[in-house]
Protein backbone atom coordinates (compact mmCIF):
# COMPACT_ATOMS: atom_id res chain seq x y z
CA UNK A 1 0.00 0.00 0.00
CA UNK A 2 1.30 3.69 -0.70
CA UNK A 3 1.85 5.14 3.01
CA UNK A 4 1.88 8.90 4.32
CA UNK A 5 3.57 9.84 7.61
CA UNK A 6 2.22 13.38 9.38
CA UNK A 7 5.38 14.81 7.84
CA UNK A 8 4.28 14.27 4.23
CA UNK A 9 0.88 15.53 4.73
CA UNK A 10 2.74 18.77 6.55
CA UNK A 11 5.14 19.03 3.46
CA UNK A 12 1.91 19.32 0.92
CA UNK A 13 0.52 22.60 -0.44
CA UNK A 14 -2.62 23.73 1.79
CA UNK A 15 -4.85 22.92 -1.25
CA UNK A 16 -3.47 19.21 -1.87
CA UNK A 17 -3.81 18.47 1.81
CA UNK A 18 -7.03 20.01 1.99
CA UNK A 19 -7.81 17.63 -0.80
CA UNK A 20 -6.06 14.28 0.99
CA UNK A 21 -7.34 15.12 4.32
CA UNK A 22 -11.76 16.28 3.08
CA UNK A 23 -11.76 12.53 0.93
CA UNK A 24 -9.86 10.06 3.30
CA UNK A 25 -12.70 9.89 6.14
CA UNK A 26 -15.40 9.06 3.49
CA UNK A 27 -18.60 9.76 1.55
CA UNK A 28 -20.52 12.44 3.23
CA UNK A 29 -23.71 13.68 3.50
CA UNK A 30 -24.49 16.95 2.19
CA UNK A 31 -27.47 19.95 3.13
CA UNK A 32 -28.38 22.63 1.70
CA UNK A 33 -29.10 25.27 5.46
CA UNK A 34 -31.37 27.20 5.07
CA UNK A 35 -30.97 30.56 7.68
CA UNK A 36 -33.02 33.83 7.87
CA UNK A 37 -30.49 37.28 8.35
CA UNK A 38 -31.69 39.06 11.04
CA UNK A 39 -32.78 41.71 8.26
CA UNK A 40 -34.75 39.05 6.60
CA UNK A 41 -32.52 37.84 4.10
CA UNK A 42 -32.77 34.56 3.31
CA UNK A 43 -29.58 32.77 3.52
CA UNK A 44 -28.18 29.09 1.64
CA UNK A 45 -25.06 27.32 2.81
CA UNK A 46 -23.32 23.89 2.05
CA UNK A 47 -22.56 21.58 4.57
CA UNK A 48 -20.89 18.27 4.06
CA UNK A 49 -20.56 17.39 7.23
CA UNK A 50 -23.85 16.19 8.93
CA UNK A 51 -24.22 13.00 11.41
CA UNK A 52 -27.58 11.40 13.01
CA UNK A 53 -27.13 12.09 16.43
CA UNK A 54 -30.19 10.10 17.93
CA UNK A 55 -34.03 9.16 17.43
CA UNK A 56 -35.99 10.13 20.68
CA UNK A 57 -35.55 13.19 20.91
CA UNK A 58 -34.67 13.14 17.37
CA UNK A 59 -31.33 14.76 16.90
CA UNK A 60 -29.07 16.05 13.79
CA UNK A 61 -25.70 17.46 14.08
CA UNK A 62 -23.80 19.26 11.48
CA UNK A 63 -19.93 20.78 11.83
CA UNK A 64 -19.42 24.51 11.19
CA UNK A 65 -16.05 25.41 10.22
CA UNK A 66 -14.16 28.19 12.31
CA UNK A 67 -16.32 31.22 13.13
CA UNK A 68 -14.22 33.86 10.57
CA UNK A 69 -14.33 31.29 7.75
CA UNK A 70 -18.05 30.69 7.81
CA UNK A 71 -20.01 32.72 9.97
CA UNK A 72 -23.14 33.79 8.36
CA UNK A 73 -25.23 30.53 8.94
CA UNK A 74 -24.47 30.06 12.25
CA UNK A 75 -24.49 33.28 13.18
CA UNK A 76 -28.37 33.68 12.10
CA UNK A 77 -29.15 30.21 13.71
CA UNK A 78 -27.95 31.42 16.67
CA UNK A 79 -29.87 34.34 16.32
CA UNK A 80 -33.34 33.16 15.53
CA UNK A 81 -33.02 29.67 16.87
CA UNK A 82 -34.13 27.59 13.92
CA UNK A 83 -32.62 26.38 10.43
CA UNK A 84 -33.71 23.92 7.67
CA UNK A 85 -32.04 21.10 6.46
CA UNK A 86 -32.42 20.67 2.52
CA UNK A 87 -31.02 17.16 0.95
CA UNK A 88 -29.69 17.46 -2.46
CA UNK A 89 -30.32 15.58 -5.77
CA UNK A 90 -28.46 15.74 -8.81
CA UNK A 91 -30.45 18.26 -10.93
CA UNK A 92 -29.75 20.91 -7.89
CA UNK A 93 -25.83 19.88 -7.59
CA UNK A 94 -24.01 22.84 -9.28
CA UNK A 95 -26.38 25.26 -7.70
CA UNK A 96 -25.79 23.46 -4.14
CA UNK A 97 -21.99 23.72 -4.92
CA UNK A 98 -22.02 27.40 -6.01
CA UNK A 99 -23.77 28.11 -2.32
CA UNK A 100 -20.13 27.35 -0.85
CA UNK A 101 -19.16 30.73 -2.33
CA UNK A 102 -18.61 33.27 -0.16
CA UNK A 103 -21.64 35.46 -0.83
CA UNK A 104 -21.72 38.58 1.03
CA UNK A 105 -24.40 38.35 4.39
CA UNK A 106 -26.69 40.65 2.85
CA UNK A 107 -26.86 38.53 -0.51
CA UNK A 108 -29.50 35.29 -0.67
CA UNK A 109 -27.90 32.73 -1.98
CA UNK A 110 -31.49 31.46 -3.19
CA UNK A 111 -31.46 34.59 -5.51
CA UNK A 112 -27.88 34.13 -6.70
CA UNK A 113 -27.80 30.60 -7.48
CA UNK A 114 -31.49 30.19 -8.11
CA UNK A 115 -33.34 28.28 -6.33
CA UNK A 116 -36.57 28.93 -4.67
CA UNK A 117 -37.44 29.94 -1.74
CA UNK A 118 -40.64 27.39 -0.12
CA UNK A 119 -42.14 29.06 3.57
CA UNK A 120 -43.71 27.70 6.18
CA UNK A 121 -45.96 28.76 8.83
CA UNK A 122 -44.22 26.00 11.22
CA UNK A 123 -40.75 27.48 10.69
CA UNK A 124 -39.46 31.04 10.84
CA UNK A 125 -36.49 29.53 8.18
CA UNK A 126 -36.87 29.02 4.62
CA UNK A 127 -37.40 25.83 2.77
CA UNK A 128 -35.87 25.00 -0.45
CA UNK A 129 -38.49 24.13 -2.56
CA UNK A 130 -36.64 22.06 -5.22
CA UNK A 131 -35.39 19.41 -2.28
CA UNK A 132 -37.25 15.92 -1.78
CA UNK A 133 -36.23 15.76 1.91
CA UNK A 134 -36.41 18.76 4.16
CA UNK A 135 -36.68 19.54 7.76
CA UNK A 136 -37.33 21.94 10.13
CA UNK A 137 -34.89 21.84 12.83
CA UNK A 138 -34.44 24.14 16.32
CA UNK A 139 -31.06 24.68 17.55
CA UNK A 140 -30.29 22.43 20.59
CA UNK A 141 -26.68 23.52 21.09
CA UNK A 142 -23.52 24.57 19.93
CA UNK A 143 -20.41 22.92 20.78
CA UNK A 144 -16.87 24.19 20.20
CA UNK A 145 -13.85 21.97 19.24
CA UNK A 146 -11.42 23.90 20.79
CA UNK A 147 -8.66 22.28 19.53
CA UNK A 148 -9.01 23.40 15.65
CA UNK A 149 -11.89 26.14 16.04
CA UNK A 150 -15.16 24.20 14.41
CA UNK A 151 -18.10 23.78 16.33
CA UNK A 152 -20.51 20.64 16.39
CA UNK A 153 -24.17 22.38 15.52
CA UNK A 154 -26.90 20.34 17.63
CA UNK A 155 -30.69 20.89 16.47
CA UNK A 156 -33.79 19.01 17.09
CA UNK A 157 -35.97 17.90 14.43
CA UNK A 158 -39.06 19.74 14.41
CA UNK A 159 -40.85 18.90 11.11
CA UNK A 160 -40.14 16.48 7.97
CA UNK A 161 -41.27 17.13 5.14
CA UNK A 162 -40.93 13.87 1.69
CA UNK A 163 -42.08 13.58 -1.33
CA UNK A 164 -44.28 11.19 -1.96
CA UNK A 165 -43.17 7.57 -2.22
CA UNK A 166 -40.20 7.60 -0.41
CA UNK A 167 -41.12 6.57 3.25
CA UNK A 168 -40.90 2.38 3.38
CA UNK A 169 -43.49 0.62 5.59
CA UNK A 170 -40.43 0.34 8.54
CA UNK A 171 -39.62 4.00 8.78
CA UNK A 172 -37.10 3.73 6.39
CA UNK A 173 -36.68 6.70 3.72
CA UNK A 174 -35.65 5.67 0.74
CA UNK A 175 -33.27 8.69 -0.28
CA UNK A 176 -31.80 6.52 -3.74
CA UNK A 177 -34.90 6.80 -5.11
CA UNK A 178 -35.14 10.76 -4.53
CA UNK A 179 -31.78 11.10 -6.02
CA UNK A 180 -30.33 12.56 -3.18
CA UNK A 181 -26.06 12.62 -3.74
CA UNK A 182 -23.85 12.23 -1.33
CA UNK A 183 -20.07 13.78 -1.68
CA UNK A 184 -16.70 13.36 -1.58
CA UNK A 185 -14.07 15.78 -0.27
CA UNK A 186 -14.80 18.93 -1.12
CA UNK A 187 -16.08 18.98 -4.57
CA UNK A 188 -17.28 15.98 -5.89
CA UNK A 189 -20.53 14.65 -5.76
CA UNK A 190 -22.13 11.04 -6.51
CA UNK A 191 -25.31 9.39 -6.59
CA UNK A 192 -25.45 5.75 -4.90
CA UNK A 193 -26.92 2.52 -6.16
CA UNK A 194 -28.58 -0.10 -3.28
CA UNK A 195 -25.81 -2.85 -2.24
CA UNK A 196 -28.39 -4.34 0.10
CA UNK A 197 -30.25 -3.85 3.62
CA UNK A 198 -28.57 -6.83 5.68
CA UNK A 199 -31.11 -7.74 9.21
CA UNK A 200 -30.38 -6.52 12.37
CA UNK A 201 -27.24 -8.46 13.57
CA UNK A 202 -26.86 -10.46 16.44
CA UNK A 203 -23.84 -12.43 17.85
CA UNK B 1 -45.30 16.57 -0.11
CA UNK B 2 -46.14 14.32 2.96
CA UNK B 3 -45.61 15.87 5.88
CA UNK B 4 -44.67 14.50 9.74
CA UNK B 5 -44.61 16.15 13.02
CA UNK B 6 -43.08 15.42 16.07
CA UNK B 7 -45.91 14.30 17.67
CA UNK B 8 -46.45 11.55 14.56
CA UNK B 9 -42.86 10.69 15.61
CA UNK B 10 -43.15 10.45 18.64
CA UNK B 11 -47.08 8.09 17.74
CA UNK B 12 -44.60 5.61 16.38
CA UNK B 13 -42.57 2.77 17.69
CA UNK B 14 -39.07 3.04 18.26
CA UNK B 15 -37.94 0.56 15.38
CA UNK B 16 -39.80 2.67 13.02
CA UNK B 17 -39.30 5.90 14.50
CA UNK B 18 -35.14 4.68 14.28
CA UNK B 19 -34.98 3.87 10.52
CA UNK B 20 -36.79 7.70 9.49
CA UNK B 21 -34.43 9.45 11.81
CA UNK B 22 -31.38 7.72 11.04
CA UNK B 23 -32.12 7.64 7.07
CA UNK B 24 -33.56 11.19 7.49
CA UNK B 25 -30.00 12.95 7.99
CA UNK B 26 -29.03 11.36 4.72
CA UNK B 27 -25.66 8.95 3.20
CA UNK B 28 -23.24 8.51 5.88
CA UNK B 29 -19.22 7.49 6.08
CA UNK B 30 -19.46 4.15 7.25
CA UNK B 31 -15.75 2.76 8.56
CA UNK B 32 -14.85 -0.24 11.17
CA UNK B 33 -13.01 1.05 13.88
CA UNK B 34 -10.04 -1.21 15.32
CA UNK B 35 -9.09 -1.10 18.73
CA UNK B 36 -6.71 -3.22 21.53
CA UNK B 37 -8.88 -4.17 24.58
CA UNK B 38 -6.02 -3.95 28.10
CA UNK B 39 -6.27 -7.38 27.66
CA UNK B 40 -4.55 -7.83 24.13
CA UNK B 41 -8.04 -8.60 22.40
CA UNK B 42 -8.61 -7.09 18.96
CA UNK B 43 -11.94 -5.32 18.85
CA UNK B 44 -13.38 -3.60 15.59
CA UNK B 45 -16.73 -1.74 15.88
CA UNK B 46 -19.06 -0.26 12.95
CA UNK B 47 -19.49 3.24 12.89
CA UNK B 48 -22.09 5.40 10.31
CA UNK B 49 -21.08 8.62 11.62
CA UNK B 50 -18.00 10.48 10.92
CA UNK B 51 -16.89 13.60 9.80
CA UNK B 52 -14.28 15.85 8.73
CA UNK B 53 -12.69 18.25 10.87
CA UNK B 54 -10.11 19.79 9.75
CA UNK B 55 -6.61 19.20 7.13
CA UNK B 56 -4.74 21.26 9.42
CA UNK B 57 -4.49 19.50 12.27
CA UNK B 58 -5.71 16.14 10.32
CA UNK B 59 -8.50 15.91 12.64
CA UNK B 60 -11.59 13.20 11.91
CA UNK B 61 -14.29 12.95 13.98
CA UNK B 62 -16.83 10.17 14.39
CA UNK B 63 -20.24 9.74 16.61
CA UNK B 64 -20.27 7.12 19.77
CA UNK B 65 -23.73 6.22 21.23
CA UNK B 66 -24.31 6.29 25.26
CA UNK B 67 -21.52 4.50 26.83
CA UNK B 68 -24.27 1.49 28.00
CA UNK B 69 -25.14 0.94 24.42
CA UNK B 70 -21.99 1.02 22.73
CA UNK B 71 -18.80 0.98 25.74
CA UNK B 72 -16.03 -1.15 24.10
CA UNK B 73 -14.90 1.12 21.05
CA UNK B 74 -15.20 4.18 22.88
CA UNK B 75 -13.46 2.09 26.37
CA UNK B 76 -9.96 1.27 24.63
CA UNK B 77 -9.85 4.09 22.90
CA UNK B 78 -9.88 6.12 26.54
CA UNK B 79 -7.41 3.63 27.81
CA UNK B 80 -5.14 3.00 24.95
CA UNK B 81 -5.34 6.93 22.86
CA UNK B 82 -5.21 4.94 20.05
CA UNK B 83 -7.52 3.16 17.07
CA UNK B 84 -7.85 2.45 13.22
CA UNK B 85 -10.28 3.73 10.70
CA UNK B 86 -10.71 1.17 7.55
CA UNK B 87 -13.38 2.21 4.87
CA UNK B 88 -15.81 -0.41 3.73
CA UNK B 89 -16.05 -1.87 0.67
CA UNK B 90 -18.43 -4.27 -1.22
CA UNK B 91 -17.20 -7.71 -1.22
CA UNK B 92 -16.77 -6.53 3.31
CA UNK B 93 -20.14 -5.40 3.68
CA UNK B 94 -21.77 -8.65 4.95
CA UNK B 95 -19.04 -8.67 7.79
CA UNK B 96 -18.44 -5.06 8.56
CA UNK B 97 -22.69 -5.09 9.20
CA UNK B 98 -22.07 -8.14 11.45
CA UNK B 99 -19.58 -6.05 13.23
CA UNK B 100 -22.55 -3.91 14.67
CA UNK B 101 -23.78 -7.31 16.33
CA UNK B 102 -23.09 -6.45 20.61
CA UNK B 103 -20.18 -9.12 21.03
CA UNK B 104 -18.91 -9.58 24.54
CA UNK B 105 -15.39 -7.47 25.11
CA UNK B 106 -13.59 -10.28 25.29
CA UNK B 107 -14.70 -11.50 21.60
CA UNK B 108 -12.79 -10.24 18.78
CA UNK B 109 -14.64 -9.27 15.60
CA UNK B 110 -11.94 -9.96 13.48
CA UNK B 111 -12.44 -13.66 14.50
CA UNK B 112 -15.89 -13.72 14.67
CA UNK B 113 -16.67 -12.12 11.29
CA UNK B 114 -13.21 -13.55 9.99
CA UNK B 115 -11.54 -10.10 8.96
CA UNK B 116 -8.11 -10.66 9.10
CA UNK B 117 -6.35 -8.39 11.21
CA UNK B 118 -3.25 -6.28 9.88
CA UNK B 119 -0.79 -4.52 12.26
CA UNK B 120 1.86 -1.96 12.02
CA UNK B 121 4.36 -0.62 13.96
CA UNK B 122 3.03 2.76 13.80
CA UNK B 123 -0.12 2.20 15.86
CA UNK B 124 -0.75 0.05 18.28
CA UNK B 125 -4.47 -0.57 17.22
CA UNK B 126 -5.40 -3.13 14.49
CA UNK B 127 -6.08 -2.30 10.72
CA UNK B 128 -8.70 -4.31 8.26
CA UNK B 129 -6.25 -5.88 6.03
CA UNK B 130 -9.20 -6.18 3.30
CA UNK B 131 -9.56 -2.29 3.61
CA UNK B 132 -8.04 -0.12 1.08
CA UNK B 133 -8.24 3.14 2.35
CA UNK B 134 -6.59 2.88 6.42
CA UNK B 135 -5.56 5.31 8.96
CA UNK B 136 -4.15 5.45 11.93
CA UNK B 137 -5.81 7.73 14.98
CA UNK B 138 -4.91 9.40 17.77
CA UNK B 139 -7.34 10.73 20.64
CA UNK B 140 -7.68 14.23 21.01
CA UNK B 141 -10.72 14.51 23.10
CA UNK B 142 -13.80 12.91 24.04
CA UNK B 143 -16.62 15.83 23.35
CA UNK B 144 -19.82 14.56 25.58
CA UNK B 145 -23.06 15.67 23.58
CA UNK B 146 -24.78 16.33 26.72
CA UNK B 147 -28.59 16.24 25.68
CA UNK B 148 -28.77 12.71 24.61
CA UNK B 149 -25.69 11.17 26.00
CA UNK B 150 -23.74 10.72 22.98
CA UNK B 151 -20.11 11.59 22.43
CA UNK B 152 -18.03 12.87 19.72
CA UNK B 153 -14.89 11.40 19.64
CA UNK B 154 -11.94 13.96 18.03
CA UNK B 155 -9.23 12.22 16.85
CA UNK B 156 -5.88 13.36 14.55
CA UNK B 157 -4.75 11.05 11.84
CA UNK B 158 -1.43 9.75 12.41
CA UNK B 159 -0.90 7.93 9.66
CA UNK B 160 -2.77 6.79 5.69
CA UNK B 161 -2.20 3.72 3.99
CA UNK B 162 -4.06 3.99 0.60
CA UNK B 163 -4.07 1.08 -2.31
CA UNK B 164 -2.05 2.33 -5.10
CA UNK B 165 -3.92 4.19 -7.81
CA UNK B 166 -6.38 5.94 -5.77
CA UNK B 167 -4.75 9.12 -5.04
CA UNK B 168 -5.22 11.89 -7.47
CA UNK B 169 -2.24 14.68 -8.48
CA UNK B 170 -4.67 17.33 -6.16
CA UNK B 171 -4.77 15.30 -3.14
CA UNK B 172 -8.30 13.90 -3.75
CA UNK B 173 -8.85 10.32 -3.05
CA UNK B 174 -11.02 8.11 -5.33
CA UNK B 175 -13.09 6.47 -2.94
CA UNK B 176 -15.14 5.54 -5.72
CA UNK B 177 -12.80 3.80 -8.05
CA UNK B 178 -11.47 1.73 -4.37
CA UNK B 179 -15.19 0.69 -4.38
CA UNK B 180 -15.84 2.80 -0.87
CA UNK B 181 -19.50 2.31 0.48
CA UNK B 182 -21.62 4.81 1.62
CA UNK B 183 -24.31 3.86 4.01
CA UNK B 184 -27.91 5.17 4.87
CA UNK B 185 -30.37 4.50 7.81
CA UNK B 186 -28.95 1.95 9.86
CA UNK B 187 -28.79 -1.12 8.08
CA UNK B 188 -28.44 0.13 4.08
CA UNK B 189 -25.47 -0.02 2.13
CA UNK B 190 -24.92 1.13 -1.29
CA UNK B 191 -22.02 2.12 -4.23
CA UNK B 192 -21.69 5.44 -5.60
CA UNK B 193 -21.41 6.46 -9.32
CA UNK B 194 -19.45 10.01 -9.77
CA UNK B 195 -21.70 13.41 -11.11
CA UNK B 196 -19.27 15.18 -11.22
CA UNK B 197 -16.52 17.78 -9.22
CA UNK B 198 -16.64 21.17 -9.40
CA UNK B 199 -14.41 23.85 -9.29
CA UNK B 200 -13.50 26.14 -6.24
CA UNK B 201 -16.80 28.33 -5.89
CA UNK B 202 -16.55 32.14 -6.34
CA UNK B 203 -19.50 34.57 -6.28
Amino acid sequence: MQSFTPNTLASWDRFTRGNFINSLSGFKSTHLIGTTHENGVYNLGLFHNVVHLGADPALVGFVNRPREAAPHTLTNIERSGWYTMNAVTEPMVAQAHQCSAKYPAETSEFEAVRLEVLLRPECPAPFVSASPVQYAMQLVEVIPIRHNGTFLVVGEVKGVWLHPGLLGPDGFIELEKAGVVTSSGIDSYHNTRLISRFPYAKP
